[in-house]
């Protein structure tokens, strides 16, 4: 069995609690031994038991002794109690079950615990090793590295632009700068962030849905949908104002409007206030009001903000390979190669009388 | 054996003629009978056999007999005879040969001449189908197929830009906007063309080399480099008039502008007039240069005053994952992933503190 292999269970087991277990990390776990599984477990969420602690009573349930096994987790075990955390450190119950050796993708990315797991369980007499699929597993808890270093949500910002860079956020009708399948993977993403956010300009020129339309929504259920408002007045009758889902949307608003913008349309949406300065409190109140992941589709002026700020982890950049501006223009037979870091687009002048649109 | 082994192997016979046979169409061909290679051939240049008639020789050579044979072809074999053409017709001799079934990548990109070819094949009593490889087959006559139908060389735009479509036509020096292996890639564009172009202000600002710095020059020999120059003069010193290759560089001026531009350095230098109006002129003034393929690496203005006129086939974009407008940003990490006809960049804030760069 190749050492990625129970890794990738790991990984596998650890998402299932993707956007679950927040303010704590997504970390799954497998005990192997003699080539062979013995338990395995996934932290389900805050007060839940570690995936530690699920692994070693998974294995008990099938009646299998994890002395000498191996575990393979997503994360550096715990080492540490108190201070609210509400579940004892896994690395002692590792030991007490006589674990021989622990196989962690990750260091904890809480500088004051980093390395202390590693070290209580090499005391113990347990051999510790980093990885494989590090980078896999920093992926997976992004959102509360972020948290516990930044303390703010991950934030992604996503947009479709032509060969020139020139933006479009897509609206729901359009007009589309890229394709269906390019959209459709723009739904995956936001099913893998707990909240979809715009601008209160975007608001206004698309009334957009937000909603999940292709692939399933992730553990957590479909993403909230959270309208960065400030202190202009909107429009009640918007859709996510309206529609179905209207108590899954939130505001961000200026101190004092909320009362303005209860529109009747807006009942059952939810509030958030900031005064447009203080970045921290806003940061906490979010991550308090449960917002972990935050997928950024527009428009400009939310973005050059949040850019500016800082604020943003991760940059999704659909590109289709053609140019909007002046009379427009699309490239025939568009290939995309990696060359190093960069891409490299070949594609046909459609009018050329050599071209396969010809 | 699948039914694109044989082909293939009839591509990269006629790869071996590339830039040797304007303007002629390169061309490969092989004989296979019982699925063994009976004979194989390619076009070497103008006035030799065509590969089809190179198959059937070296069929003769080897002592084997093409009767009964399948011909695996890259372009529609000729029925013509006259017109300047220097070489009796193929099917004709194919016919004789007692061929069998005949595959073709390709037609005749001549409209007065495709189909012609199956269709005397066909009355003949010998089975023929297109493909398989008709992209493949038509990228390799591209620059044939745009003498035929538009009367001018095959054009090639590149240049590098960032996210954002900010372009810089790379110079000598850089800055670079696109990495190493870009640069790489860019030296294997220049062999697959038989001339280098960019224009007066590029020659002004970047002082290129243009030569062939990495890979292999094609079987034509290393690109010659051509000044879209108008009436404005140049600088003598330029390393293009001076280097070890400046016999190898051409320049399109005004008429009347050659004798100016005699500086000592351009002795060796040859000269195309064009009256900055007349392209149909232009195109066949370069094809009888020789000029069949023109890799076009800027700048700005040529590259804007070739697309206004439609003189351009295929654009090779280089895009970095970055921005170099405002303080400039670099993401860390870029993954690029095909989207459909569009492609996806994820990348992340090399500050941000979930980042693999932190």
């Amino acid at each position: 069995m190749s050492s990625t292999f129970w890794m990738d269970r790991a990984l596998s087991l650890a998402r299932r609690g993707r956007g679950l277990t927040a303010p704590n990390p997504a970390v799954g776990a497998v005990l192997v031994k003699d080539g062979r599984l013995v338990g395995e477990g996934w932290h389900r969420g805050p007060g839940q038991p570690h995936a530690e602690a699920e692994a070693l009573a998974d294995a008990r349930r099938r009646g299998r002794d994890p002395r000498g096994a191996t575990l393979w987790v997503t994360l550096e075990p715990c080492c540490h109690e108190g201070g609210g955390k509400r579940t004892p450190p896994c690395t002692k119950a590792l030991v007490e079950a006589g674990v021989a050796e622990v196989r962690a993708a990750v260091a904890d990315p809480n500088p004051r615990v980093s390395g202390q797991g590693q070290a209580f369980l090499e005391s113990a007499g347990i051999r510790f090793s980093w990885g494989p699929r590090a980078e896999e597993g920093r992926e997976l808890i992004a959102d509360f590295t972020t948290w516990i270093r930044s303390s703010r949500p991950f934030i992604t910002l996503k947009w479709a632009q032509d060969l020139a860079g020139e933006l479009r956020y897509p609206g729901p009708e359009g007009p589309w700068i890229s394709g269906p399948e390019s959209r459709v993977r723009a739904h995956r993403l936001r099913a893998e962030h707990d909240a979809v956010v715009v601008g209160a300009g975007t608001l206004r020129t698309d009334d957009p849905e937000l909603t999940l339309r292709h692939g399933e929504p992730g553990p957590g259920g479909p993403p909230r949908r959270l309208v960065w408002a400030g202190s202009e007045p909107l429009p009640a009758g918007a859709r996510l104002f309206t529609d179905d889902f209207r108590s899954q949307t939130w505001l961000i608003v200026r101190p004092g409007t909320p009362a303005r913008l209860q529109a009747p349309g807006l009942v059952g949406s939810r509030f958030l206030e900031w005064d447009g300065q203080n970045w921290d409190r806003l940061g906490r109140d979010l991550l308090a009001a449960g917002f972990s992941r935050l997928l950024v589709e527009g428009g400009p002026t939310l973005v050059a903000s949040l850019r500016a700020q800082g604020w943003w982890d991760l940059s999704a950049v659909f590109t289709a390979p053609r140019w909007v501006g002046g009379p427009g223009l699309a490239l025939a037979s568009p290939q995309w190669t990696s060359v190093g870091k960069d891409i490299l687009l070949e594609g046909w002048n459609p009018e050329a009388s050599c071209s396969p649109a010809w």
